[in-house]
């Protein structure tokens, strides 16, 4: 499936950010910051895994923000537990299943063995912090 | 002082991702991940602030990854606290005072009220994270 949303600069094949994922306490205490203060515009979004979740777009890249709908989600125990933050960082590549094979070559651990569907109807998946000096990794095809 | 490494597509003056800056406890456990398996070129930095910082390119944007230099630096001090995390986002923005002035009139709390020059001879300034949700932000011009 296509992306829906490919940014800009998406089609020079090189890695790049696709997104940065914020986890808020809340989405109004920081989207009107990104959207009329600095202009970013906002990229309409689908909720996700009990987040509701708003972007703006930055250059190529899409800066995401997560608020938890409710305190027994993912994000709810991030927030909960570090505060508001830089959850994770999503990076796009050319040939997701070929990255996958690559990162098990190099003994990166996976979350998701093989790739699946995000909200936004990309592949996508996520790799274990573990392997990646504590940063939460996605990542999603071109 | 014009950007030393301006990246390839900051010249359309809308707000962009300079860098995330990702606080790690080593170098070592997160470099070769980006660089070696997912590709990305590595670019020089010069440290700063009681960090050893290296970098990568990804797309229009640098991921900086910030490994303290002792543990009573600011990086020392976050890590200790919070873990590996993201640190901080950097936007570039075409004009910094102007921007400054129109965060300062949203009544947006400024940790640097005038630019000040960051390690890479950019002009930089930081907004305290009270006045954007708990989210370390810096600015730089393009």
């Amino acid at each position: 499936m296509p992306p829906d949303n490919p940014g800009p600069n998406s089609t020079d094949g090189s890695p790049r950010i696709a997104h940065v994922g914020i986890a808020v306490e809340s989405l109004a205490a920081i989207l009107p910051f990104f959207r009329d203060v600095l202009g970013m515009a906002e990229v309409p979004m689908s909720d996700s895994d009990g987040a509701r979740i708003a972007a703006v777009q930055s250059g190529e890249s899409l800066i995401e923000f997560l608020e938890p709908a409710a305190p027994d989600t993912p994000i709810g125990k991030y927030v909960a537990k570090r505060g508001a933050g830089i959850h994770h960082i999503c990076v796009a590549v050319p040939d997701i299943e070929q990255t996958l094979e690559t990162c098990r070559s190099a003994g990166i651990q996976l979350i998701d063995e093989a790739p699946r569907l995000g909200a936004e109807g990309k592949r996508i998946a996520f790799l274990h912090p573990k392997s990646t000096g504590g940063i939460l990794v996605e990542l999603t095809e071109q």
